[in-house]
């Protein structure tokens, strides 16, 4: 079967004969030594702050900027893929050859002391204070009219790209819309403009009548794996009432959704055996935050399978686990809290 | 600095500071065992045909079908993603939930009977015996209507996908235009009708002119590595006459691209240490082939480093080391053919 993603315009290719059952994919990873709360040489550790830039934002309870006594805190990325002292101009070196500055800004958002608390074990009020920072931030630095949007991401594992085991979020603002973002947003705007709908609203209700496809919610937010998946147990976390930019979500709503995503990552990470996986904010660009066009979402992306050759040439994906299948597995998953 | 792709409309973030240097990136893989000729247990392995699924082609100077004495061999992948006998009626489960048939061909190149030797060290002779059943394959299967495209690709490594040693490609023909082409396509449609040139074109033009990312080239094909290039050391071969279907292309031709391809493949593999890469081949959808939109060209992604959250959230990519210096380091490399 292959399946119409109605928000990229993609057909995902579904192939359960390639697969395993979906316990099946879970991938016992080596992941080092047993879980120490810290590590003398670890730079994101409390008592390591001068190993670190100085930071941008903390929340603490006690203590001077740069010493012990935060649950969360913020540094700018020691080897930045942007950074805002560069320029934005747009220049030429012929038709063909187009570049600019490397201008933006790229920070390290340390989700808690804990040198290696999984982020789905952590309170709830210390999940809540990561999204209060990650919320902060974004508005700040999209007070620089430069920046066209921010990702926000989190990246858990080697095979999701980590290099740094203390957990940690980042966050990249970009001089330009991404393609990836602009294309979603051009979707979304075509079928509001047929239909005066959030396409997003409306695949979230389907998704709450038919249930299916559903794995957790509350009356804020709703946790659901997509119709047309590209990847196993793909997971979506979307608000219930519409916005669409994350910077203007209500901050007393980062509570409903921190609890809900605790939940979420404690069932993926004991349903997968502490899958490899990253998790990143979908939110509209620069000037379209007040639009009815788009609703900000939570993605979580498990790496439990290597896009190869066909992907990379075509940009479809083949994905082997039926997100029904998924949802009834992670649905049946029990966690304790 | 970002630089433009101007095929994709993609921007790319170059940030060496986060680089080491090109030959810093090889990463001396595990590859096993000894390279070994022939394995007892490989169902590729001449001797063992009768592990595979029946030929559908084989290159063969002697012996019945579906036994030894074949120097290349196409056969039905056991596990497909998509097969002639499925059904490509477009149906809907309400608007927002459209799905398809797994209709589209998965079929498998061996590309040897030995075991373990690498592409770029078979013979230009074996090479091109490849290339010449790729593209009897794609012309055959082109036959029928029910295709759009045919995605060739080879998988090489565990990290790039592959999970059976015995080096293969693969094509998969699907019942949809993959919206990754579909863009390139529209991209260069664009261009066409702005200024009556394939932007290919061009563009092989510009760099055969500067030469600065020209690593190798003779009459008919030239290898560069793009301006805007997504992956440290992502390479291009594009043929010099303008061609927009591979299944359009002189078979007289796969000479000289065989030559090419050895050259290249045999840099690569010596430059970083037998990387781990994908390889694919973007050729025209279907009713586009006598089109003047687009050139048919090779693209190989050297799997050197692993796309984290920012790449999968915004679908931009950040490349640590600038084309023109890979391009540097892999003429400065030293091959025995």
């Amino acid at each position: 079967m292959l399946r119409y993603d109605v928000t990229t315009n993609d057909w995902v290719i579904f192939a359960p004969t390639r697969a395993r059952r979906p316990h099946e994919l879970r991938k016992p990873t080596d992941r080092g030594d047993p879980a120490v709360v810290h590590s003398p040489s670890c730079a994101f550790c409390p008592g390591n702050e001068r190993m670190t830039p100085p930071e941008i934002y903390a929340d603490r309870g006690s203590g001077a900027p740069n010493s012990p006594g935060w649950s969360v805190r913020v540094i700018p990325n020691k080897f930045p893929a942007l950074r805002i002292e560069e320029d934005d101009r747009r220049r030429e070196d012929g038709p063909l050859f187009r570049y600019t500055g490397s201008c933006g800004a790229h920070e390290v958002i340390i989700e808690s002391p804990n040198h290696d608390l999984f982020f789905g074990h952590q309170p709830v009020d210390q999940i809540e204070r990561v999204l209060r920072t990650l919320h902060s931030r974004f508005n700040d630095l999209m007070g620089d009219r430069r920046f066209q949007t921010i990702v926000i991401f989190k990246n858990h594992g080697e095979g999701a790209g980590t290099s740094l085991r203390h957990p940690h979020w980042q966050l990249i603002a970009t001089p330009v819309v991404p393609r990836q973002l602009r294309l979603k947003h051009e979707v979304s705007t075509q079928y509001f403009d047929r239909t005066a709908h959030c396409i997003y609203c409306e695949l979230l209700a389907e998704e709450c009548a038919a249930q299916t496809r559903v794995i957790a919610s509350n009356d804020d937010f709703a946790a659901i794996l997509p119709y047309a998946s590209h990847v196993p147990f793909e997971t979506w976390i979307l608000p219930k009432a519409h916005q669409s930019s994350f910077g203007h979500a209500d901050v007393g709503r980062l509570r409903p959704l921190a609890e809900l995503l605790k939940t979420v990552l404690s069932r993926l990470h004991r349903a997968l055996d502490n899958p490899d996986f990253n998790l990143t904010i979908n939110t509209a660009p620069r000037g379209d935050e007040d639009k009815t066009y788009f609703l900000w979402h939570i993605e979580i992306l498990p790496r439990l399978t290597t896009p190869a050759g066909f992907e990379l040439g075509s940009g479809m994906s083949i994905n082997t686990v039926l997100p029904e299948e998924a949802a009834e597995y992670l649905r049946d998953t029990t966690v304790h809290s």
